[in-house]
Order: structure tokens, then sequence, then C-alpha cells
């Protein structure tokens, strides 16, 4: 079999076009998944290994795209933690134990191996129904997003609460960091094990930091997670916001580095350099715009990217849940025809 | 009179120390300030010259800053269009009504002249007050931000409505954009012609934005806005977020251009080239940490300004209502110290 497009581009090797899949692409702008959310818990949904699966595998054969990410949450791995993970309906996830001092770090658990087979069962069930052509793509949050999470005990607009422990007990936050890691290789290694073809490290809310702060009490922990990787598994590190932590994303590691739509394409290849392979970058919010406006932006950052090889066309972050369903159909068309070779 | 370091450093002159001052100085973390606001709604301080321009004055006094900045709110100019700007306690602000549609651009007034006569009026008595060595700093929200405000009704995470407006009926946002710039630059060269040294263009939203969506849709109203300025006030030009946009920021003009803490300044001036002077950029939250860290990262930011002429310290955002009030003054003396020639 050929290589499929997106593996290819994953190491930067020629395919027939620019594959394309979407963060969020199971999400609540369709109605298939509204359906079966109204059923089911998002964290019941998660756990549930065959339905996670179909979520997975039929949301990607019907957006035709060129790879399907498994159905789960970049939080997933805080729960046999300890931290007491929780989705309330409609609103973001909360920590029922927010990790506060150094105390609260040694109390933190590292996750009993197994503790979370039910993505790994889902892993494998997704990698056996999905066609050969379409690889499966497993994930987990970075260590600093993770942390964040732990210490504001949810979502947050300013950090502050995560930046002053990083600042007050620089030895503490190293204990936690190191822990996350360890939990997060695990958990990355197990949905490789499981049959995942390609792996994304989700360090979301990292655009947050001063590149001095990332490089100092952030990189090394990423650099552990995907050097821990099995080689021959591409690496996808990405971040929202991190226009100007590229050098340090990249010094951390991955074999493809997510960009957001608020870089140029082409300059920040640049500034990564060329022996690396880049994912995007289209802001989510341009898929409530008419579809010849959609076209529009596809083609620029096509052009931005100009046929090189090892881009994968992507959202700059999540699609969002008010997304016409047609809009997607249209990026996901747009991007195959338009970068046919 | 030697020219004032704040001035000297605007102009790329030598200076005997990096000058500072903090975005939102005036504000809550003070108690000063917060006996004030008990008596005095938020819009009420802003229309009462008097106290506004005593605000103003008290506190760079206090603090031993080298500019004062009228104490205001980059909406205000909103208000004689017709926008409705409220705000409500411990609330952002709101806009009674929002732009939606091309014909709510068109029911948006042109302020009659005078209408923001009370700021004039506070800058005069502000101006009248401070020792001469204190350069006064009149501002704006730029084009931009305000129309963010306008059209999201206010605040806003992802900007979406807004996006959508520029995708969807660009001529309106173009209209919208003329108007506002008009208003500004109206608004701005009234704070001048009343005494302000200097002025400072907020665009603090529009690190939201794609570098391509910038430069179509953004910088040609702020560069009709700065280059009507009068010759020889110094403008700042501000954003936050703005790690990919700042070579569209320097096109659009600023004789200084005001960095956030997501970029490394040295980085960043480098790309926006060195015959331009730059300001900011410690991280507002760093104003938690122990006073010992908040030195070590001042002198960090001073090390990648590398004594420069052209470097103005502050934050890379407005100081937080939780900031306590003797690390802001250990902040302003370590930089006075460190840097002194």
């Amino acid at each position: 079999m050929e290589t499929p497009p997106f593996l290819a581009a994953c190491r930067r090797q020629p395919a027939p076009y620019t594959p394309v899949w979407l963060m969020r692409q199971a999400g609540r702008y369709l109605p298939e998944y509204r359906a079966i959310r109204e059923k089911t818990g998002f964290l019941e949904l998660c756990r549930t290994p065959d339905l996670a699966a179909q979520v997975t595998v039929d949301t990607a054969v019907r957006l035709r795209v060129d790879a399907a990410i498994i159905f789960a949450d970049i939080l997933l791995v805080l729960d046999p933690m300890g931290a007491g993970l929780e989705f309330a309906r409609g609103d973001g996830p909360t920590i029922r134990h927010p990790v506060r001092t150094a105390a609260d770090v040694d109390r933190l658990r590292d996750p009993e191996p197994g503790a979370l087979e039910y993505v790994a069962e889902a892993v494998r069930r997704a990698r056996g129904a999905l066609p050969p052509a379409i690889p499966l793509i497993g994930f987990a949050g970075a260590p600093f997003t993770l942390a964040s999470y732990l210490i504001e005990g949810g979502g947050s607009r300013l950090y502050a609460r995560t930046k002053a422990f990083i600042a007050t007990d620089p030895g503490a936050w190293r204990a936690l960091m190191q822990k996350l890691a360890r939990a997060v290789t695990a958990y990355l290694d197990a949905q490789v094990e499981a049959g995942a073809d390609a792996v994304q490290l989700f360090d979301s809310w990292v655009g947050c930091l001063s590149p001095d702060d990332y490089r100092t009490h952030v990189l090394p922990h990423v650099r552990a997670v995907v050097g821990s990787v099995r080689r021959g598994t591409p690496v996808i590190h990405f971040g929202t916001g991190t226009a100007g932590l590229l050098e340090g994303m990249r010094a951390a590691g991955g074999d493809v580095i997510g960009l957001d739509w608020r870089v140029d394409l082409d300059a920040a290849w640049s500034r990564l350099g060329h022996d690396v392979a880049v994912q995007g970058n289209l802001d989510p919010v341009a898929l409530l715009a008419p579809v010849a406006e959609i076209r529009r932006r596809a083609a620029a950052i096509l052009g931005q990217a100009a046929g090189r090889p090892g881009h994968i066309f992507n959202l700059g972050h999540g699609v969002l849940p008010q997304t016409p369903v047609d809009h997607v159909h249209a990026l996901v068309d747009a991007v195959h025809e338009l970068s046919a070779r």
C-alpha cells in the first residue's frame, strides 16, 4: 500500500495532495454527535470504547479527511492521578482537587498501569474499523497544559495561579511536571501499542508564557515526553498563541509543529526550519464565513506552504460548535482540490 | 530643562536610566484608588476632570514612575458615537447598542466637537499639576479594538462576531473602521492640544487576528490615525498577543511599539528594526512573585534591551488588581537601579 498522505506529510515526503484533518472534527457542530451526547455524558462517551471508536471512525469517513483522531479528552490522564476530573454540562472541565502546594503535588498519584485501558481499547477498535488508508492519531495534553488545569482548577484567562506557582516554588513545579511527563509518556505509549499511527501532544495553553519561562520551566519536560515516543511514530507538537515560542517548541521536539492562525505559515516555517513538518493554520472562526471566503483563505494558506512536502492542513484550534457542517465539507474539498499535484 | 527620560526614550535618545511606567498604574491594586472608587463610579470618575487629574498625578508621583497617563478608558470615544457605553460594577464594559449590520454602522455618529471635553480638561489640569520632568501620556483605543467591543457588545474570547463581520461584509467593516479612525484622530488631537506630551494607541485585542487579516483589514486604519497625530508628539502603538503581527504593526506606524511578555524583547526588537523604540515587556502576573524574582525578571528584560537607547520599561499589559503595592514599588526601583548608566 502507498503511504497515506497524512503519514507522508508527517515525514516530509511528497504526497498527491495536502492532507487535511480538523481538531475536534468529532464535536458538537455535528448533528450525529449531538444526538449521541443527548443520551451519553462526555466522560461516559470517552469511557465507552465501542461508542468512542464509532464516533472516531464515522466522523473521519463522513468528512473524507485524511486522518482520524481518537475520541477522548486531553485531560483524561488526570483522572487516575486523583485530581477529580469533572465535565459539567455546558461548562468546561473542572478539577475537584486543585494542586496549590508541594504537598498537593506529592499527593498526585502515578496512574496505575491500565488505568486508561478504555482509551487503548477504543484505539484498537477504531484502528480495526478504519480503512487502512486513514491513519489514526492518539493524543494527550502536554505537561504544562495539564498542570495549568490542575493548578487553576479549570480553564483560565490569565493563568495567574500557575505562573505564581512556577515563580514561587520552582522545585515543586519541576516535581509536578516530571510526574505529569511520566504519566503522559505511559499514556501515549499505550495508545501507540494499541495501534495509533501518530500522536499529537496538545500544549494548548502554553502560549500564555514568556519564551524565557517556556525554555526554563516547560521545554525539558516536553522533550522528555517526545523523546520517549516509540521511534517511527510521528509526533505532532501543538499549541496556540505560540508565535513567540516557536523556536522553543522546535527545540523541545516533534516531527510536526502545530501552528495557529496568528502567524503566517511561511514565516513560521522559516523560523522553525524546513527540516520539520508543520500543521495548520486556518482560524476556526473562518469557517463561519461564506464558502467562497473559506476557499480563498484555504488557498492563501496552501500558497504559503508553496507545495513543500510536510504540510498538514488543519485549523489553528478546534472546530467551533456553531460551525455549519457544509462549511467543514467545503474546506476539506477545497484543500484536496486546490492542492492536487 | 533636560529632556525627561521617557521622552528621550520615545525618540531613541540616550537617557541616564531606562524610564518606566505601568499600564493601569492608577488602578484597583492601590488602596487610595479603591477609596475614591467607593464613592465614585468608574465613568463618573473619568468624567470629573479634577478627580481624574488628581488620580493621574498622585499615582505617578507616588510610584516615582517616569510618565503619567491620563485617567480615562480606551472606550470613552464610543459614548458620544451613540453606542451606549456602560460599566457595571465588577464587570467589564458593555455596549447597549451593538453594531451587527451595515445599517448599525451608518447609525453610529461622528462625535460632536467637544463631546469629550472632560478628558481634555483632565489633561490640562493634570499637565498643570505634574512636575515638568514627568511627561503626560494621552491615549485612545485603536479602531480594531473599539470595533471588536462594538460588534461583540463587550469583551470576548474568540471575537467570532467581529471576524465573521469582516469576512461577510468587508465594505461595512471598512466604513466602520474609517468612522472609528476619524473619531480617534480627533480625540487624540484634542488631548495633544490640551497638553499631552505623547499618546498611546491601545490595540489591546488585535492579537486575535491572523497577520493577513491584520494587513488587509486593520493596518490602513491604524496608519491613518498614527499619521494624523501632530508631528513631534511621540506615538506608542500597543497590542497584546502580537508576536505574529509585529511587522504589520511596525508598518502601520508609531515611534514606539508596545510588546507583551510572549515575545523575547531582543528578538522582537530585531524583527521591528532598531530604528523604532520599544516598550515592555514584563508579564503582569510576574508582579505576584516574590520581590527577588521580580528583580531577576526585570534584570533579564533590561539585559535583552542591552542598554540600547529607545527602551521604555513597562508591563506587557495592565497591573492586575491583586498586585501587592510594594511589589510595584520594588519593580520601579529595580528598573531605575539596574539600568543606571
